[in-house]
């Protein structure tokens, strides 16, 4: 679609909807029933938590729905100077890799844990596209605890879709490398660059990750991926592109091909060949970082070997040709259904679960691709959506037996039906989106309530902010016949999936405070009266707490140039939503922020000598303003004693006893 | 208001708006009619931009009003991994310090330009309340386009306020300090410990920001300002705490006064005192970061020296006494209010300007305090609003001789008449509002629609995340006689303060794109065909471009272990809301996200030998995920020569000739 007729619509839109629509139910104006249907009165609650992605931001943001509000960003992958996350001691291992600390990457499709093919509201889960990463988010702390690197793998998109029981999350190669680091030339990618598709296991009661095992797989690049449910538990799907195995400007040479192919792994046959011992042990270096709860503090582990299958293994691994460079691989809620979202093709391509495996059985097959075998097209494709729109990228389903497609190109959202592939709607999308989500739509019980459409052109959305918009997100109503647009909203970074859940699931679990008394960090100061400065060589470590609305100690002498001071500060409080901050001037580690019964620590290496004030960063009373305090830098070679005040002249360790 | 009167206020709040109160202008249901005053249609824009600042995040948010929606993050004193800002080759100066690089600043009160007392649409400015800094942003490019450090200051918090041409904004200490960075005990503070308030002048032309003098006070602690307008034009108004002078246990200490001061300087003296050379000239070291349109470079210079003037020269300074440790100094749009807001206060005190200019006249002065003299309280009090609440912070004005006040420990936004000094409405805020926010309220011509409270305690508004909850925004509609409660809304970080402008001053002169023929990056290539690699020694320069869906070059060999590589990358698109980011596979230094005609420059140092990926972070078309390359390293002491690839096999530079 031109740019001319995108702007027709926006206008044809605008004015249908903002004038004339009438709205049955409550016989007001249409545009007052859908403002009060994104309405969330002032007290009470949206009905979904939303997960986007941040993209480029390496984040993950936490929006309320239908009101479109951005509740949280949680730092994962990136450092976020507004947390102290990769800034503070406790969280900078959570940013260590094979390659050292990386402080940020390029989040893209969240997934929420499930128990039996439902949403169960434990744990979000993010990949790191650049450096290869998958992360787990506690749903009760809305933290992140866990970031695993995942070696062999470069780019690492099709991730992190889980399994029915949360049994697994993926991972996959976008940008196929030579695997064992050789000094090769670029020009022999061809059959030399491979893949690499990785199978990570949830422990179910902590929720620890552990890389199982991977499978080293043809030159392809994979895109995106959805776990088989229902009948298909027990099998995975990865839409690939580039099975021409192009290295360079691939927008031409990885577009050639009028099939590639959706890899369908069976991962039950995977587990066998790992219980037989059909692995090869490869080494490769890899970090796992893991905080841990009963220290507060993270710690980071270099793992340093995988259990590798070769793809090629008998009945590991089939491939469905598929046109055309497809995006999206979405598996409809019965497990029945694999969608192939070819954004090249004209038509969008349905496959059979029952169809691919009557064709296994039957060794239907029409080639191989390194030793894969290529299954009958004709075979195993259940049906087609002829002509829906330009450039599919995604596909979602309403569990009421109708999916929905975005189309990056024609600028909308097409909804058709399963089993008769014919469209029964469509409508505008502003502009060019990329993925849409619907809660729970990859589990076997979608809430077919809301859509949200996340667009990757804003222009004239909002109001300007200069050469750069926010990306802008769309909420459609999907509960009637017809999508009925709701709202635009625009977003942080670049959301490229996302991942919904009824608002119950997780309200009543989560975390208000951490108990003090469970505080296990190894210098937290769990009590006022036990705040104190130790010095160790050119060490000094203040044991400080923070309490509205003053630090213990607060006066601190005999710092000297030199030194590195290590700040553990705990924060006393033990009420819901009463963090302090804490910062010191010319830090050169931005500040902490701590959450009540958390202790933190900033590291400061003072320039120069001289008094430099401290204070409470987040406004915790009315006597906020008061909360600070001073430490004295004097110059190398200084004998002023290490003394402290506890809001009276400073002492020595030895006049506080 | 104890906690359970504030919930019982939400339970009653949230059933009478939600069930009961009946609009009377469109005859349908209240929550209706409210829904419908904040909902801005899907393709309309909102009527105001707000400025918020992100507080402990460093940042500032940009917000649509009325809907609350998040229209921008500009990063300002923190790195922002999803912008590349701090990180990038380009934006790193614009972090510099006398401290060296500080990654994170506590960013406080926004303001924006004004010319006769209006806002006009140019440049907003914002405070770093830890590293003493303030910035400027271009409001047609929503980008930060300097920073100056300021000196013999600790805690600049009450800043960035501009007086009614822009002649300058002020800085000020809050945490005074042994001002010559002398190795003095804190216990000594008491004389010794000095504070010093800022005027940095605005070139109107470029908007460059210069510090054109400094006052040293008395070591009160500064808390916030507003300038004199109208007939007040030449003055400048500063809230102090802490007269006490104390320096332990402030929340006790600092709260003896039943007066602090409101200091009122006389910037126009000040001007003259400078002209006829009554300054000292102090050294001191303070970073001058700027952003050069030409080159899209920042460069930070180190300035060394500052004009001071003396607190107890004649005519330059007055104490006007004020209860009790006053938090918000707001002047009303004529200039001759001067609302004191004395936190710890039964009453609000409001002074007078023409009083206080007959009391200097007629010298009624009760004392003074290291030479400044101290105003008789009853010959500068206007009138007092007496026991409107509890915690006043802050007071802002409609423009229709209104004036709104948030108490931070009653929880509400009081409204009472100029003049009359009485209350004439007040509504609950949830919770503790420490700011609030009319578009242009410090102007002569405020635009008294809305008005936003930002509070400071969150708890149950929003759906859960865990311990940390974002702070919370509320909207009311001010343009009856009563405040009406539109919406809640989260915020980003700690929004301290707000500038608020209508959008038509910002629209028509906002930045699409920039000219790639402008382009005078040191390292631009402004063409594909001009794309390349050169060599120099260990560092190797990448002139790479980027425009739908490719890099020139793609494909690069004869990096070697060892090198430090610099990608130079120029997005060539010239169309709006296009940009394009990079990344690099295991990059120490986060990506870079260019807008259309940019250059921007990221530093890799590679780890291992083998070949990397990069790709295009920000998707740009159908084809975005064929947006990609690899670079190829070898081991050290390879002669692997150096090559590229422009969409064909790998080239040295003499082939590409």
């Amino acid at each position: 679609m031109s740019k001319f007729s995108i702007l027709s619509l926006v206008l044809f839109f605008a004015v249908f909807v903002g004038c004339n629509k009438k709205d049955s139910k409550s016989g007001g104006a249409f545009s007052s029933s859908v403002a009060e249907r994104t309405y969330v009165a002032p007290g009470e609650h949206d009905e979904f938590y939303a997960f986007l992605s941040g993209g480029f931001s390496g984040q993950m943001s936490v929006y309320g729905l239908p009101s479109g509000r951005l509740l949280k960003v949680i730092p994962v992958f990136s450092q976020d100077a507004e947390k102290g996350w990769g800034y503070n001691e406790e969280t900078k291992p959570m940013l260590n890799t094979s390659f050292g600390f990386v402080p940020w990457d390029d989040s893209h499709h969240p997934d929420l844990s499930q128990t039996n093919g439902e949403l169960d509201g434990r744990w979000a889960f993010i990949n790191g596209n650049n450096t290869p990463r998958v992360a787990r988010v506690s749903l009760e702390t809305f933290e992140t605890e866990e970031i695993l690197e995942i070696p062999f793998t470069a780019g690492n998109h099709a991730s992190t879709f889980v399994t029915e029981n949360t049994e697994y999350l993926v991972g996959a190669t976008r940008f196929s490398i030579p695997i064992n680091d050789e000094d090769m030339s670029i020009e022999e990618y061809k059959s030399n660059f491979k893949g690499a598709i990785s199978f990570v296991s949830i422990d179910q009661e902590h929720g620890h990750m552990d890389l199982a095992f991977q499978i080293h797989t043809p030159g392809y690049n994979f895109d995106l991926s959805h776990p088989g449910r229902g009948k298909s538990h027990g099998w995975f799907f990865f839409t690939t592109y580039n099975t021409e195995e192009a290295h360079t400007l691939l927008e031409v040479n990885a577009s050639q091909n009028d099939k590639d192919y959706i890899v369908a792994v069976n991962w039950k046959k995977a587990e066998e060949y790992i219980k037989e011992g059909k692995f090869t042990v490869k080494k490769a270096e890899y970090a796992h970082n893991l905080y841990d709860e009963e220290t507060h503090t993270a710690v980071s582990t270099m793992k340093n070997e995988v259990k590798v299958l070769d793809s090629n293994l008998p009945g590991l691994m089939y491939l469905l040709p598929t046109p055309k460079s497809p995006h999206g691989c979405d598996v409809d809620p019965s497990g029945e259904y694999i969608v192939g979202n070819g954004k090249l093709a004209a038509d969008l391509t349905v496959h059979s679960f029952d169809k691919m495996l009557k064709a296994i059985e039957a060794k239907k097959f029409v080639g191989e691709s390194y030793g894969i075998p290529i299954l009958d097209y004709d075979e195993v494709v259940a049906g087609v959506v002829k002509q829906p729109g330009l450039g599919p990228l995604h596909t979602e389903f309403d569990g009421k037996g109708n999916a929905y497609t975005t189309f990056f190109i024609s600028s909308e959202v097409v909804k058709w039906k399963l089993g008769t592939w014919e469209v029964v709607d469509r409508q505008p999308t502003f502009y060019s989106p990329g993925h849409l989500m619907i809660p729970g739509g990859n589990s076997q019980k979608p809430f077919g309530k809301y859509l949200i459409a996340m667009n990757k052109i804003t222009k004239d959305r909002y109001l300007p902010t200069g050469p750069e918009m926010n990306h802008s997100a769309q909420l459609f109503d999907i509960s009637g016949e017809k999508m009925e647009l709701l709202s635009d909203f625009p977003t942080i970074g670049e959301p490229h999936y996302a991942a919904g859940i009824p608002s119950e699931k997780i309200t009543g679990k989560s975390k208000k405070i951490y108990n003090i008394s469970d505080n296990k960090h190894p210098y937290a100061t769990t009590a006022a009266n036990q705040a104190r400065v130790e010095r160790k060589g050119n060490d000094v470590h203040i044991y400080m707490t923070m309490i509205r609305s003053n630090f213990s100690p607060d006066n601190i002498e005999g710092i000297r140039l030199g030194d590195t001071v290590y700040f553990h500060v705990t924060n006393l409080e033990q009420d819901f939503d009463v963090p302090h901050g804490f910062s010191m001037m010319g830090a050169n580690n931005a500040e902490i922020l701590v959450m009540p019964g958390q202790t933190e620590t900033l590291v400061w290496t003072p320039k120069k000598a001289g008094v430099w004030p401290f204070y409470c960063t987040d406004f915790c009373s009315a006597l906020h303003q008061e909360m600070q305090g001073y430490i004295r830098v004097s110059p190398q070679g200084s004998n002023v004693p290490l003394a402290w005040s506890l809001g009276e002249p400073v002492k020595t360790a030895e006049q506080h006893r």
